[in-house]
């Protein structure tokens, strides 16, 4: 029977990627975003790869708008199978001068939002005995960066919240996990790459190596497919057994 | 020179028996709690050991409450040497339950509220290049237990904040540290005892070794005068290089 | 172009799960074990799937052993292109009764083994700009369990040696992970499981919620083809910036 | 009552800074070290602080050494209420290039004389209930660093034999710990900067900060005098419910 998975801020970026992945290997999508042309990104993944498609540009710092976008999606497409808690967003501050209100919206969007989204769908999922909630947390959900106090706090906390709820699921066929990526190959990246290049007069393949993956290991961002095929890998009966981890893509920046 | 240690929820259980460590060792005490005797508290501890004493009774989920307690604190007793972010709230519920007031207290309490005392005592711990952080996190904030998710979350958010802060306070003298403790013996653990011994018709030892420490392989709580004593020791020469730790007190519970 | 993978002690169990997964994917097998059929079962999954095997009944504790059953496996399929460190044995004492004998041939196994079969195919994965390593650790390289002190201690060893490899390799195009399964189903655990269920005169099913999965969050045993399908998927290019990590397949074990 | 520590390698560098700690606290030692006039230095410590000393020269790679060991450190001072195992020694290599005797070197002492150590003491320790197992493991007991494969695969391997000791010491108020620090101000490490100096043509600090501590978030070295310390508190009534950790004294390093 085809399978629906939900995806926060999924109209571009990480969460675009992984939706596709969902969509080739079959999977209806309930996509969201603030994108004014969201509706239409979501159509064209539809139609690209022929499934069916909810779009909603709910505020996620809304709690009353996510219960709605919730709501909506099951009623256009059924019950959600799939829980992929992606949106986010991140601020760069010293702590003593870390504005109060980009710290609570961080905390807001990146953590509070997916218990939100959870709490919506958990029943359902141990009702039919079957259900997965995978949190795109962060290499920064295991370790830290300077002046990146909200967003370390906010992705450690969701990879916190993804062992409860692999725990409150194992009795009922539910698993829940965080991918933890290091620097992930997207548009925005990119933008930054082509500008720190040009403001420290480095070749883009310095600013990547030197600058952007200095913690990686490998000196290559991760790519939004590979996520996507990660969540996909989550989906399968073979992945029953996985759950409460926090799986690293992030080229040995955790190992080491 | 006597040095002054701010911390928060410390008119009872764990807060204040650190509050009492550091007193024995000399230090000042600024102290907080919700209790309406919490100046009397204060007092107390101050009276025996010593030392000079201010109590707020600021209630921690309101920002600028937090910003007064600091100042207030700072004019009464100079500038904040050590800061130790202890003040947390439990509540327990299937997260598809959990009442959305309860987990925003809770992410409120138990986290952003160590931001808001942080952020004003941070950039003076740097500018007088010594300092210390600690906060007082839980085994919690290493794995899980189910029906806990804004617990888990908020503790596993107060870790990764800690990290960051060593990172930020790391050419500054100022280290930062989460200590995770396990059960702790305190008035409301004892209570809760006494209760499940007479509902299960249990012996108090059984209810403590089957039911309440059944994580722990040590079958004893951890007393508030350990938790202190550790507090005291990362305040010492000799924990210069201890920083961006989560440091277990927790009976081999997360060994396991 | 054919993939070839070299697996130890996979003549039975999670080693021969795992080589039946590759082999549906295409790989060619080494196998080894110490089984007297060994080369039977080597043939027997070759014909299945289609695929060219080689085995060795080389005793991993043998340097030299180890040598020739890596030379004899290029010689016979070509350069080894994945391995998977598999073999491996447990024994139960106390510490303080612990068999010195048994303590060596832990570490020999579990640890030295993969030390030998890696130093001799690594140099060939870098100079090809390919390879995959995946140590098969356990739960146990991530948490203890009691009177298991030369297992833990060599599956925790083995999960740093994965790491190592990983940094070693990111220039190269080669990673490294280990997989931490809880309990697997194998012929091995269901001979117990009846064993235990008569001498407990429990029912099978409560040996294996109560008794062996005690440690689980989800009641269930992995399955040696769930492993085999995460090794395949780790050699996916999806994978490529997934290396030095250890991923759990333990049911929520490692997360409370 | 006097109690007495037995500490491996502890004629220089950590172990004698160890040694000098637990001496200035009162403590009984046992000590060993390669050193040829490792009893004078035995006995100058002993002089300095009033306590009495044994000392021997076994050799930790040979397990009837060890034995010889503990047997004449308890004729000469009583039973052992406290091991420190230090012994260490690291080596260098890429991993396809690295000496297999080398290897066999590190695991021995670094790993398995731990294991001898252990095993002579610990059912005394459980009689007496009361006894303290302290590993000096390193940061890279937590995680890697590249060409040190032995050395990162047997500083996890004592992290996780620590973790069952602190399991089976449980009931019988036996704790054991990791400690695991950074870089160390040792002679050794003074003599290295000296030379890296001259050959990289650096200042002195800027080897100490740009080379050697380039994984620290704390430009420092933790002096042997702070690991002696966190020992001392680690056997004090205070640490009870400590058990079963790997303690980082690394300057930040794992935090990131």
């Amino acid at each position: 029977m085809t399978k629906t998975v939900l995806i926060t801020g999924s109209t571009s970026g990480i969460g675009l990627g992984i939706a596709r992945e969902f969509a080739k290997a079959g999977y209806q999508l309930a996509l969201n975003g603030l994108e004014t042309n969201g509706a239409e990104i979501a159509n064209a993944v539809g139609a690209e790869f022929g499934v069916k498609t909810f779009f909603s540009n709910a505020n996620l710092l809304q709690p009353d708008a996510i219960e709605t976008f919730v709501r909506e999606a099951v009623n256009a497409l059924g019950p959600i199978d799939v829980l992929v808690n992606n949106a986010g967003m991140q601020f760069v501050s010293p702590v003593e001068d870390f504005p109060t209100a980009k710290w609570d919206a961080i905390i807001g969007l990146n953590l509070t939002a997916a218990f939100h989204t959870t709490r919506h769908v958990f029943k359902g999922m141990k009702a039919r005995n079957w259900g997965r909630v995978i949190n795109i947390a962060s290499a920064h959900g295991l370790v830290a960066s300077e002046f990146k106090s909200a967003y370390v706090a906010a992705k450690h906390g969701l990879v916190g919240f993804t062992k409860v709820l692999a725990l409150e699921g194992a009795p009922h066929g539910v698993t829940a996990n965080a991918i933890c990526p290091g620097y992930v190959d997207t548009p925005l990246v990119r933008n930054q790459i082509a500008d720190q290049a040009k403001t420290h007069q480095m070749s883009e393949e310095d600013v990547i190596a030197k600058v952007m993956l200095v913690k990686h290991a490998v000196k290559k961002f991760a790519s939004v497919e590979s996520l996507g095929a990660l969540c996909v890998f989550l989906c399968s009966e073979h992945a029953d057994l996985i759950t409460g981890t926090a799986l690293p893509v992030d080229g040995g920046w955790s190992a080491q």
